[in-house]
């Protein structure tokens, strides 16, 4: 047990329940060997190598959670003490993973500190309560049971990992276990496959995303927000490689700044090429590549970007979490007086597009500098610094858009203005970054020549307000928990014929919605009305139109509506119509 | 001079011009080192290294040209005979570039063959004519002089090249030096600097484009035009990964069938990751997703997909040879009964595109397998060959295009169909290719459950009609010599106000025309209005409003357009009607 010294009381709660989860399991396995077993966001884990044959389950975790309640009624004492590096490697001389943590606090240079209840003594940095009597024995829980790889990397050993979670009282713990089953029901990579959105594959590798046919509709479609509404704002497309050499980097000083996020080189004929982990560097090179008058600008370059950036296997997630992504990115280049006014109508774009997606819940964290750390973190020119920090929040506080200024969070280049974006399921993402940048044109040495024929220095503006497509898209699963509004939905409308002989009108149907341009699917095959309801119904599909006789004879269609809103005998005009209407509105 | 024995009389007639201009150089500088001068398409070149201080331009051409038809006049002798490697090697010993060759020659086991006119012997493994005599001099020609690696290495040293060409008699010359001043004129690199389609940076690399605003337009007018067609046609689409795990390309074969077109590999948490070279294994496993039924056949997986193929530096050519390119691809999985069928879809596409871009002259090369080296290059499964053969062939017949048969140009898994077109300069592009492949579904075990119950492989159709956008585009401006038609020009109108008071006018017209989706651009330039024509047709912008009193006060505008069809006073409805018709139709 391993963790900052916190002074919430709360926080020394999960320590000790981490401790008692330990002794718990101890009295199963007495020859388990023990991980780590940290604090984390509403909880704690604890990682176990238990012994040869030895197994635990979900099933098992309400006895280990009977056993704790025993333990907190025991009123048993938790007594803190320090060990010298030798006692501390004789005390755990059979638990390995002890040992190696051992080392490493040695080797920080910090003292090794113990926690005591009864004959079990665990190391742990982080502070206890003083007796289980504290805990609230009914505002705990353990929620799993999972593999974990040690210190996270899939070389190492597959430990089993415990997680509970703890709070102040019972209510806090309900509240918070009804919003992890919705979490879990919403999950996107459980939907993402449910509704065939993306897969992944052992061959391809770990964090690299194929997307299958409907998930490419849902990008397609954002990338046509983005095309439409950017065009009209007076942004231009470009497209640029993914691989560039390792010159290019350096002059961005991505090399040295950010080593840890590149892949490693490639050689051609000598020279070494990296995958490209950013797009801004190419769209300086295009700013490049002609002289540029004052009359051009803004000039604002685009690009639909994928880039690649390196992420340990044990913290990948899904799509929210990736090793490559596509970027909506664009960067604007403008006359020094017109920056603050550009960031103000990117700022706009953003809660034009979040309104559009029904995000309600939203701000940015702005990252400035440390102060305290200005020279090892940070370009040193002061004055550029304040300038640029000055004009963001001018732009910021312009726009009325909430923001939280974080220390030490900017870039070795500026400050940044990261989105933050809240799901339903109250997990927080950011989203993408704006930044306000004064000093790249001097490293790339970018200039246009103004009205009074100086040359001068352009600002740039950094910004991707739909984030990436991979981050967007697994955030629009759970926010929508999958049930895509019309626009965004791969199949729109299914047309399910009740028996062999209304397959004609379906197929007419079908037709007359495909020549509109709705995605339509025909469900002919030979099951039961109720089977297919029921099938639509998983795949989340908007709209499901009936077709037995009476819509024959009616010449009508029966709309089944999936928001429960039945719509009943309709026209097929008139529904044709409302969806037009309600696809080229982005409706809701 | 080394090149394949030839029994052409022209051929042997530039074998003895390369022989005659070392002649004439060594004339001009008696200490070059002479490097190599094989015979190309229409002509020959030489490479040399000059002494120090020696330097050839293109003005000394005309002084070469003269000196080998002094030669030609003197019914100079070529006498043919061999050296033992001892003899060569001390008869060239102050020659290093040949001493290089004979070495090769020698390993490869080769015979050492000499030419000799008068006291000049040069290495040359092609065949001269008997007598100067039989050259026509008025049918040859030194076209240009340019630097070249030794080897095409960048390594080496830079060596200086002196192209020529030589024919039969001068009317071919003649027509000859017409299409190269043609085709300079043409030269998608050229156009594509001027245009300000695309730029190539030394930061970023040889062969990866930095696709400009102007020219993403025309591959995004390109891919409208794919995505519209291939829509109607029933294909989905998908979005891969440009990086994977070398796995993937052990079962699909590639490594090592392929391996000197991949990069070097990247090492991601010590597994090897490649550049994608191609996109079928990651449809392949797309198709694997999920248990496929017969009832999803065909399936059609498309991708705009980015791939990396190595290319030596020195085989490069702007767009038309790059190390990445962006696919036109995609992948039909069809019952083995109904592969035929989707192939002759597949060419009907082909001719659908070819006629929409004016593309009239172009075939397809039928590669198969080379019979006597069956067991080297190709999988073993004869039967299977033959089927793929026989179906190929059957789908071509049908469709009705003109094909030649390749034999030895097969891929190792299969019979290819390459698609050849040819530019209005007479170059030939192999654009594209399809395949009708039996193969990979073994090797990936593709499978679906048939109407029987039964599981079987499915046929794989490999196509990208417009082969990539970098290929595309290349090719597209040379046919175009850059007067794109309307529906691909970066730019379909510009607004040309005479003077200052014309402005406001012309900015409603540029309203009005933007609100109507056209291209336009607003040239309020304080310039005169001749020249705003002239750069307006440098950059070949199909229509020109010019704006002026005289338009205010009727409330019309004067259109130029760039085929010199003058349409003289307009109503701007009807103008834009026009517009929007050929646009629309993507009228040539």
């Amino acid at each position: 047990m391993k963790s900052k010294k916190s002074d919430s009381k709360i926080d020394n709660v999960r320590h000790s329940l981490a401790h008692l989860l330990a002794m718990a399991v101890l009295e199963m396995d007495n020859k388990a060997k023990l991980a780590i077993g940290p604090t984390i966001e509403n909880g704690f884990y604890y990682d176990f190598q238990f012994s040869n044959g030895f197994k635990l389950t979900k099933e098992d975790l309400p006895k280990l959670e009977k056993k704790i309640k025993y333990y907190i009624k025991q009123d048993i004492k938790f007594k803190h003490f320090e060990m010298s590096p030798y006692d501390a490697r004789e005390k755990f001389k059979n638990q390995p993973y002890k040992l190696e943590l051992i080392d490493k606090i040695v080797d920080y240079g910090e003292k090794l500190s113990f926690y005591q209840s009864r004959d079990f003594i665990d190391l742990c940095g982080g502070e206890h309560i003083t007796s289980t009597k504290e805990i609230n024995q009914n505002a705990f829980k353990l929620t799993s049971i999972a593999g974990a790889y040690w210190r996270g990397d899939e070389k190492n050993k597959m430990l089993t990992r415990i997680y509970g979670v703890a709070f102040e009282d019972k209510a806090e713990l309900d509240e918070y276990m009804k919003i992890q089953e919705e979490a879990e029901k919403r999950d996107h990579r459980k939907l993402g496959k449910e509704l065939e959105l993306f897969t992944f594959s052992d061959e391809v590798g770990a964090g690299l995303p194929l997307w299958l046919p409907k998930g490419t509709i849902i990008r397609d479609e954002l990338e046509k927000l983005a095309k439409e509404t950017e065009k009209k704002s007076g942004y231009q497309y470009i497209v640029t490689p993914h691989i560039t050499k390792k010159k290019l980097y350096e002059i961005s000083g991505h090399i040295p700044y950010f080593n840890e996020d590149l892949y490693s080189p490639i050689d051609i004929e000598g020279e070494e090429y990296y995958l490209k982990p950013m797009n801004c560097p190419h769209t300086h090179m295009i700013y490049k590549s002609k002289t540029r008058s004052y009359r051009e600008l803004p000039l604002r370059l685009a690009e639909y970007g994928t880039v690649y950036r390196f992420e340990r296997s044990g913290t990948l997630h899904g799509l929210m979490r990736a090793r490559g992504f596509c970027q909506n990115d664009a960067h604007i280049y403008a006359q020094p007086e017109k920056a603050v006014e550009e960031f103000i109508n990117v700022l706009k774009m953003h809660k034009y597009y979040y309104n559009i997606l029904g995000i309600k819940d939203w701000y940015v964290a702005l990252g400035i500098r440390d102060k305290g750390n200005i020279n090892n973190k940070y370009h040193g020119d002061n004055k550029m610094w304040e300038e640029a920090e000055k004009l963001t929040k001018l732009a910021l506080d312009e726009s009325g858009i909430k923001y939280v200024i974080k220390e030490g969070s900017a870039a070795h280049y500026g400050p940044k203005a990261d989105v933050i974006i809240k799901s339903i399921i109250r997990k927080e993402y950011a989203l993408g970054t704006n930044q306000l940048d004064l000093y790249m044109p001097r490293r790339f040495n970018l200039v246009y020549t103004d009205k009074d024929g100086k040359e001068k220095m352009p600002y740039i503006i950094h910004r991707a307000p739909l984030g990436s497509h991979e981050r967007m898209v697994g955030f629009l699963i759970e926010h929508f928990a999958g049930a895509f509004p019309l626009w965004l939905s791969p199949v729109q409308v299914k047309i399910l014929p009740i028996a062999d002989a209304h397959k004609d009108y379906a197929k007419e149907i079908f037709e007359r919605l495909k020549t509109n341009n709705i995605r339509v699917e025909l469900d002919d095959n030979n099951e039961t009305l109720g089977k297919k309801i029921r099938q639509g119904k998983i795949e989340k599909v908007p709209y499901m139109l009936v077709i037995g006789d009476k819509e024959i004879a009616d010449k009508k269609i029966t709309v089944e509506s999936r928001d429960k809103k039945d719509f009943g005998s309709q026209n097929i005009e008139t529904f044709i119509k409302k969806l037009k209407k309600d696809i080229t509105n982005r409706t809701l």
